[in-house]
């Protein structure tokens, strides 16, 4: 007999396998989740095979294991990539993924270097995805699993059902027809990304509390939002929930500094506080009251880390921002409020064939880092910049000023 | 804070680390288990860098994802074995593994069709286990972790501390010097398995209730207890706990019927009142009182699954035996009695380079099956016959015999 709870894990399961990998029949699809989100894992498993996936294979990760190899591990397995890790990144061209977030433990590092935890990075792994960013050769997406430990960072209490009906409003699992609801949300986000994109500002004007930075865009980038679409055609929605539209800058240039407006949950701590300077594209300083270390070990692990690769605009009619939760993950929090993210470039934002992105000058497309931090909030000026010189509002007081 | 749980959790962990796998500084560490043993794979993850692993490698298998591909999925992905697995597999050559045992719901897939359950086999990955095996490339061990679930089929109540007690003493992990104690076990059952060595049986003869089956001993081969050592010399426990001398017979000359004494958890279901017959050495017929058709999908798997691997001796001196419990779990059912494995021989016992061990006739060396039940208890009694066709007495109501 099926509870309450697991109809609601096979719905969200099933409109993830629809809307959000979009699966094809005759594909395989890889979920890559963390032990704990077992049952949400076996509910996407049903649904894969039920909508004709030839195999579902699972890997899940534990970043306990992590942590024991962190504090008793000799230097060499930081950062190390098994050779059969690589094996089954490679495999994933040409199908479907899942990743879960969610985590139950999102501080389970914070006693620990944070240098430390921010090199331990697979970049032998991370390089095999960047590829198939690169080529869109693979329909993927990211969804979270409701879990006592998320709930307990959250809430302050292990409140699991708030949890699942905040991610269920986020996620719109709870309309009358969520396909529909999606349908209709995508559709909007992309006429806002539109609007951009018939303006082709030159740059974008960020001004806020402790935030002054201007970011140049690119000629060849255009603003996307919610969809995806591989090389073999088939659209998807790489996150749920997904409130944003989002370009690639220019990473050539950003000049100014810019301070986060909430806690960045990364690599097991919780970054607080971080405000970020840019000189010429580059951040050349960091700050934060908590974490800046994991944010250092994270830049210096890759020479490209310390360049923009998004920008990302959200206004206050996000559901996830409705909520007025931080949820101390990225896959939330980077929805309810604007965002950018130092490192890899969104390489599905330029026009034209894939193979050439890497030879455009001011694409961030040599990083295997790839971290939004929130930024927007009601006092927060985002304005466009035109090659004139002229500031179109965008946002303000986290309302949409573009018609 | 470390609970008391946790300290025996870690003690357990350390003593399968020195004294089953022997783990040797610089060898990676390769866990494989069930998701829920999390705990006890996060303490071997410890035990293992702390005894100078280099890299702790974890995969986790969930028998749930395994049932929605029974249940739903297409008939390709059946015994399928993704390349990446195959790869982590071959990995294993020269280093460290643990497989954990203790399933949480040993019949899970009790309800699906028998024959589609014991054909799902992942022959790809197995072949490469096998290879390890008989090239001695890789110390392993196996051990169980007390669970809910489990504790739930064996005392009908989950009484998780309950059947902790009982594996910290079939584990020996309640003596005072744990270590020392499996020194002196192992002295004692190759003492065993010597006396047996020294007689040179050429046939065993096994009678009792529903059994009367005379198996052909080799030549080659010896009788082994407890302990195997890896090609580069590193000796290891591949059981924990183990209280068996066995050998590999030949799987020529076997001739009769024997009947299970115990109920045997078998890839998801429970095989009760187990019965099989052979002739020139193959198993011809198989009945049970339930999962027959799991035993016949596995024997009809492979060519030589239905051909002898394993005789197995076991008294009543044995700690788990001594329990008096059925564990529904074979790595401590077939340590409580005598048992048999048809498939895969154990190639260890042969005698000489591991390289020549296919072209003995006898040895059944091309099975990618190798599964134990248990057929002992106080009516089985148990002879050795001599080439001249004398009868010896090796056990008689579960009493050793031999001096």
């Amino acid at each position: 007999m099926a509870t309450q709870l697991d109809e609601r894990l096979e719905k969200y399961a099933e409109l993830a396998v629809k809307v959000g990998a979009n699966l094809q029949p005759g594909q395989d699809l890889f979920i890559t989740a963390i032990v704990l989100h077992a049952p949400l894992v076996r509910a996407l498993t049903r649904a894969g095979y039920a909508a004709g996936a030839r195999y579902v294979d699972v890997l899940y990760t534990d970043q306990h294991v992590r942590k024991a190899k962190l504090e008793l591990g000799p230097e060499d397995a930081v950062g190390y990539s098994p050779e059969w890790l690589k094996e089954r990144w490679r495999a994933m061209a040409g199908n479907a993924t899942f990743g879960t977030t969610g985590d139950p433990e999102p501080d389970l590092l914070a006693g620990l270097d944070g240098q430390l935890v921010g090199r331990d990075r697979m970049t032998g792994v991370i390089e095999i995805a960047m590829k198939h960013y690169s080529e869109h050769a693979v329909n993927w997406s990211g969804l979270a699993y409701p879990n006592e430990g998320w709930a307990m960072k959250v809430f302050g209490e292990p409140n699991v059902e708030k949890l699942w009906d905040a991610v269920a409003f986020c996620t719109r699992l709870n309309e009358p027809d969520p396909v529909q609801a999606w349908t209709d949300h995508i559709a909007k986000l992309k006429a806002r990304a539109a609007s951009l994109n018939e303006r082709r500002f030159d740059a974008i004007r960020y001004r806020g509390p402790g935030t002054d930075l201007t970011v140049g865009l690119l000629d060849q980038a255009d603003w996307l939002a919610a969809e995806f679409t591989t090389a073999s055609g088939i659209a998807y929605v790489p996150n749920m929930p997904t409130e944003e539209v989002f370009t690639t800058p220019d990473c050539r240039r950003a000049e100014g500094y810019i301070t986060s407006t909430k806690p960045l949950a990364l690599m097991g701590d919780v970054v607080e506080g971080l405000k970020v300077t840019f000189k010429d594209g580059k951040i050349v300083e960091v700050d934060a009251k908590h974490g800046a270390d994991v944010v250092r070990g994270q830049l210096a692990s890759d020479e490209r880390a310390a360049y923009l690769g998004e920008l990302a605009l959200v206004d206050g009619g996000s559901k996830v921002g409705q909520t007025g939760l931080t949820f101390f993950d990225t896959l939330y929090d980077e929805n309810a409020t604007c965002h950018i993210a130092y490192g890899f470039a969104i390489v599905e934002c330029i026009r034209g064939d894939p193979a050439s992105v890497s030879k455009i000058d001011g694409v961030n497309a040599n990083s295997t880092v790839h971290t939004d931090f929130m930024v927007g909030g009601p006092q927060l000026e985002v304005d466009g910049l035109t090659a004139d010189g002229d500031a179109v509002p965008i946002l303000r007081e986290d309302v949409w000023q573009l018609s």
